[in-house]
């Protein structure tokens, strides 16, 4: 076989595979189980919200997350948290902040969209959140937000179909993937593409939390047709 | 053939094409046509809201107009509209209004999503926009604001399909139609089904006002990956 003719076929492999050179050095993903109820069977889930946040990005998984269709009284219970309780603005929406960092309530999911916000406070809101075990959870850009917090150095991870030729520049110790709705970067991180890939996720986490039978009625109450996290 | 075989092929006709008797009655949709952009490029888009909105309702079509893919400066120009300004809840987002009916910006296109509110002041604002040729569109239980305010009746619309069977009782003149993203029910009125299906009908709008390559773009840029608007 002709040499270049192999290499056009290693190549397509590896496109096949949506891996990269970087995403291999960064580790493959990690290996999936079923997410554990806390004693309450209500999952506290803290969306972290800044300035110019892009509004799907929040109201995609809160939507999916608010309209469980889970047995009995389990379920999620969604607020926000920002800096301060000024408020922001999501998309052309104005939106006034339920808690602070300092006074929210200690969630078990943490979802971070695209938005402005690098404080000092706000990264370490992130790294005590992932220190501590919780499941953090990026939407389109806001997996800079984990990448400037440190927590995605040497894992694979995912954002918006724009942003990875960037990211992988500035963040070049992430195996950035392309093509995916999500990536499940750590046990505890999990990392969606742009926008409405947040859906996606949420879908998919309702799935890990009860199973896929109330992850597909949830999907069908909001009349979501779209198809990726049934893969 | 023999009569109860005959009859089920009716019947099997009448589910496939989506119409009902009560549908037949109030008249077929409205024949199509490409809507014109207004001098400016820009087509301004009220939404309503009011408390217990369903968030996705509204962040599902107001993130598919802030992103439209169009060409140069056209595109849509979004903000919200209440009875007061004060705060709402949007699922669990609280929201501020940007403009009252009194001093909203007069818009070539009214969003209603699922939300309480029947006040005459609300009512008054859907029967006027829709008397002064606005572009009306209903998502959701939305669609029950629209046949509050008296512009469906004797018209085929949709909702979300958990409603339909009541709102077939509440509102005898109105064509409910089932298993439907969206139904064009008058030249200048459009109702969505369910939540997400908002975001089809809003692509929809996109392909009406530009063109479907700008509609793709729009939903490729988002990660969209629902296929019915692409009927």
């Amino acid at each position: 076989m002709h040499l270049l003719k192999i290499l056009a076929l290693v190549a397509m492999a590896c496109s096949a595979c949506a891996c990269s050179g970087r995403a291999a050095a960064a580790g493959a993903e990690a290996p999936e189980k079923q997410l554990a109820l806390p004693s309450s069977g209500i999952m506290k889930v803290a969306f972290v919200v800044s300035d110019r946040a892009t509004l799907i990005d929040i109201a995609g998984p809160m939507q999916v997350f608010d309209q469980v269709q889970s047995p009995g009284t389990t379920g999620f219970q969604t607020y926000t948290v920002s800096e301060t309780r000024q408020p922001i603005k999501a998309g052309t929406l104005t939106i006034v902040p339920d808690y602070t960092f300092a006074d929210a309530p200690d969630p078990d999911i943490v979802v971070v969209g695209a938005q402005t916000g690098r404080s000092e406070p706000y990264l370490n809101f992130i790294r005590g959140m992932t220190a501590r075990g919780k499941l953090m959870l990026s939407v389109c850009t806001g997996a800079a937000k984990f990448a400037d917090a440190g927590i995605l150095d040497g894992l694979p991870a995912t954002s918006h179909h724009d942003y990875i030729d960037g990211f992988a520049k500035t963040y070049p110790k992430i195996g950035w993937l392309r093509d995916r709705s999500y990536v499940h970067s750590a046990p505890m991180i999990y990392t969606a593409g742009g926008e409405t890939s947040g859906i996606e996720l949420a879908l998919h986490i309702t799935e890990l939390y009860f199973d896929h039978d109330i992850a597909v009625k949830t999907a069908r109450y909001m009349e979501y047709r779209g198809p990726a996290w049934q893969k």
